[in-house]
C-alpha cells in the first residue's frame, strides 16, 4: 500500500509570512506552491522550490484566481474560458521556469480555492481547466478532489491525474465533503483524522457523518486544511500511515 | 546586408488597449512582449504570440518591474538581487509556457523600461540579469542596447545577444543615447530615422549629433521608441531597408 | 421639466487611456469618478476632478470591486459584508479627499459594473451598499438603477437618490433592463435612443420592447454605454432635450 | 515634561497577518495607519480604527509608494511631482472617510519607508510632501525624521508638526540617524534604549555615537523600528518614561 500527502506551500507574500512550510516539508510528499497571484511571489517560489528539492518533496503549480486580498478564495464569475485558460499556464510556467533554474520540474498541477471549488461543481469549467493542463503538458499529474466534477472531466480526458481526499474534513454519503457551512464540516482532533486516513488507505472506503461507507480511490490526501490544527494534523497522518507500513511517497 | 527589426508589443492591459501591434507585425521581425509585470497580462500574451506567428515575428520575452500603473518606467532601487533574478525568470517562463500552449517557442529576451536603463549604467546589475538569462536557458538570445553595461556583460558571459541601436534616437560620440532630458535626443523625421538606419547597417557606423563617425555593430534595430510618429517611423526604416536590397530578418 | 445626464468618467490607468472624457464633459451633468479599484488613478481622478470642475460637471464617486485587470465586471461571490462596507468607504473618501485638494465636493455616488449589478438584484447587498453611504455621509445623493433592489434599498433607507435609465438599453415590462445577453438588449441607433430618452422624461414611462408602457420615475440618464456609438448617443440625447426646452442639469 | 509615542500599525494585508498591534496599542499614544498603497486594506484600517479609538491612541495616516510586494521600501525615482500629491491625498482621504465613519478623525500624517527616507535627503520631495498635506488640511500634524530635510520643510511652510526620534536607532554628531547599512545602527537592548530616550526627553540632547551632545526637540519617539525587539523596547521605553513622571500623551 501507498499514498501521496500534499499541501499547500509558498503562500507567503513580499513581507508577509504565511504558513508552516518547514514543519509540512518533514511531513509531506508533494507541495502545491502558490504561483503569484492569489499568493506567493517570484522568489517565494524559487526558496519554496529549493525546500521542496532539499526535503524531497514533489514540486507542483498551484494556479488561483489573480486575487491578492481575496487569497483566491472568492468565487469569481464570468471570466471567459480563454481567459481562465491562459491565466492557468502562465502560472505553470512561471513555476516551471522557476523550477528549471533550479534543475527542478513541476511534476503536478493542483487548482486553488475557488477556482477549484468552482471546478467541482462545473463539469464544464472543469474540462476546460483539466483539458488545459493536458493539451500544454500531458506529462503532468492533476490533484483532482475525488468524486467531483474535476475527477470525472480528468477522466474523460484521460489525463493523469490523482484523486485528493481531505485528512480534516467530513464527508457525505456520496463522497463529496460537506459544506463548510455546516457545523460538523471540520474534523479537528488529529488522532481522528490519522484514523480516518488510515482505513481509507487500507480498505479504499470513507465512512460518511452519516456513518455509510463510501468508496474513494485516493491516490493523495489533503493534509493542510484551514483548521488551526493542520500541522498536529498533518504529522499525525503521516506517524499513523508510517507504523502502519503505507509507504508515503509521491504518486507516479 | 541582413538586419533584424524589434519592438515592444502586447502591451495592452486587461481592458486598456496600448500600441499599434497591427501595423509593427508587418513591419518587424521581432516582437517584444510584455510579461505582465509593467504591462500585458496572460490572454494578451497569448493574442499576440499567435499573432506573431501568422506575421513570421520572432518572440521575445520583455520582463519588466513589476509596476504596471508606471508602466515599468520608474527606477527602483535596492532590490535584492536574488528577487530580481526570481522576478526575470518568472516573467520568461510565464510567457515560454504560452508560447509551447500555441506551438511557438520564446526566442529572446530584452529588458523593459527602467531595468534597461539601470542595468545600461549598471555593470553589477546587467551581469546579475544577462548572467541570470544566459545560466537559465543558454539557447535564449539577449537583446542588448548596444554599447552600454548591458553589452559588456553579455560579451563577457559569453551570451548570445543582439546589439541594438534605435532607429528615433540622437547619439553621442562615445555611441551612447543622448539623454531623454536634452532637446534633441529624439529623431522625429522618418525618412531621416530611415536614412540613419540604413547607413548604419550599411557602413557598420553611426553619425553622432557632433557629426562623428561611431563604430557600431548592430543586430536588431528598435524601431518603436516613444515617438507619437512611431509607427511611420517602423515603416519607412523597413521600406529604406527593403528597397536597398538589405535583408530584413531574425537575427540567428 | 428636468432631468440630469450622466457617464462614467476618470476610466484611464497609468499610462493607460480609455473614454471620451472630453466630448463626454460637454454633455453630460454628472460623472462617475473611478476611484482606483476597477480603474482610474490617483492622478488621473485629480485631472477629472479639475475638468468636471472646469466644465461645471457633478462629481460623483464610483466604487467598483478591485479588480483592475477585470475593471470590476466580474461578479465576486462571498466578500464578507465588512469588507465590501469598507471598500467602498475607502474609494469615496480617496475621491472626497482629491476632490476638497481642488475646492470640489463629491456630490453622489454610483456603484460600478458588477457591484451595482449584483445589488440590483440581491436586496441584501443593496441594502448593505446604500446603508453605508447613507450612514457615511447622508448629503450624498445615490445614483440607482431604477425599479431595482438598489432603489427599493434607498427608498427603505430614506437616502437621497436619483433613479437612472439608461439610454442604450431595451426594457422589460416590468421596467428592469433585457439582459445583454438578449440579441435586443441594446439600442444603437442615437436618434431611437434621444426619442425614448425625451418620452421618458415628458411623459413618465417608457416603452417597453414588447411595446408596453411602464412607469419610471428618473432623476438622470446614464448615456455613456458600452456600445461603440456612446459618444454619440450621448450628444443626440442632450441635443434633443435641449431642443425640447428640457433643463439638463445636475440633480438637487 | 511630556511625550508622544508612536509606531506603525494595521500594516496585514489581506489574509496575512503582520505586527504586533495588540500589545503596541498598550504602548503608543499615536498610530501611524498604512493606507493599502505599501500595506494594509480597507477592513484593516477599520479594524485598526476601532482599536486606535479603544486605546485612546491618536489616529494618522501613513502614505507609502503603491509596491506591495517591496512594502514601500524600495526608492522609486522619477514619479512626476503631481503624481506623488494625488497618491498622498488619496491615502489620507480613504483613512480619513474610514475614521469618520467609525466617529473618529485623522490627526497627523507620517510618510513611511522609502517615502520617508527619500524626503528626509531631498528638500524638494519633502517640501512636496509637507506642502501637499499642508496645502490639503493644515490642521493635520506631520510627523518628520528630526534634523532632516523633512523638519526643514515643515519649519518653512509653517505647517504643524512633531519632530520624531527613534528609540532604537544610533545618532550621527549632526542629529541624523546612523545608516542601517553601518553595524552599530541598531540599538537591540531595550533598557538601553530606554536609557536613551528618557535622557533625550529630560535633556533635549541625544548622545551620538562618538559621545556627542546632539540638541533634538523631539515631541514624539518613534518605538517600532525594525529590530526584532521592537515590543521589548517600545514597552522599555513606555515604563522608564512613566516611571520617571514625564506624561506620555499624543502631541498637540
Amino acid at each position: 500500500m501507498k499514498i501521496d500527502l500534499n499541501a499547500d506551500l509558498g503562500e507567503s507574500f513580499g513581507p508577509w509570512k504565511m504558513g508552516h512550510d518547514d514543519a509540512l516539508l518533514q511531513t509531506v510528499t508533494s507541495a502545491n506552491i502558490a504561483c503569484g497571484f492569489h499568493a506567493g511571489d517570484p522568489l517565494h517560489m524559487e526558496t519554496t522550490v529549493i525546500a521542496c528539492d532539499k526535503n524531497k518533496v514533489g514540486i507542483g503549480a498551484h494556479p488561483g484566481f489573480g486575487d491578492l486580498s481575496g487569497f483566491g478564495r472568492y468565487e469569481i464569475k464570468g471570466i471567459p474560458p480563454e481567459q481562465l485558460r491562459s491565466m492557468v499556464i502562465y502560472q505553470i510556467g512561471a513555476l516551471q521556469a522557476i523550477a528549471r533554474f533550479r534543475g527542478q520540474a513541476v511534476r503536478h498541477v493542483k487548482m486553488h480555492g475557488a477556482l477549484a471549488n468552482m471546478a467541482s461543481r462545473d463539469l464544464s469549467l472543469a474540462e476546460l481547466l483539466v483539458g488545459t493542463v493536458h493539451d500544454y503538458d500531458p506529462s503532468l499529474t492533476l490533484i483532482v478532489i475525488a468524486s467531483t466534477c474535476l475527477e470525472q472531466a480528468a477522466l474523460s480526458a484521460e489525463a493523469k491525474y490523482a484523486a485528493e481526499i481531505f485528512a480534516d474534513r467530513a464527508y457525505e454519503d456520496d463522497g463529496t465533503l460537506v459544506s463548510r457551512h455546516e457545523p460538523d464540516a471540520l474534523i479537528r482532533d488529529p488522532q481522528i483524522c490519522a484514523d480516518n486516513i488510515l482505513r481509507a488507505v487500507e480498505t479504499g472506503t470513507l465512512t460518511s457523518r452519516n456513518g455509510v461507507k463510501v468508496k474513494v480511490n485516493a491516490s493523495t490526501i489533503c493534509v493542510h486544511g484551514d483548521t488551526p490544527e493542520a500541522v498536529q494534523i498533518a504529522a499525525a497522518v503521516r506517524n499513523r500511515l508510517d507504523q502502519a507500513g503505507v509507504s508515503v511517497r509521491q504518486f507516479e
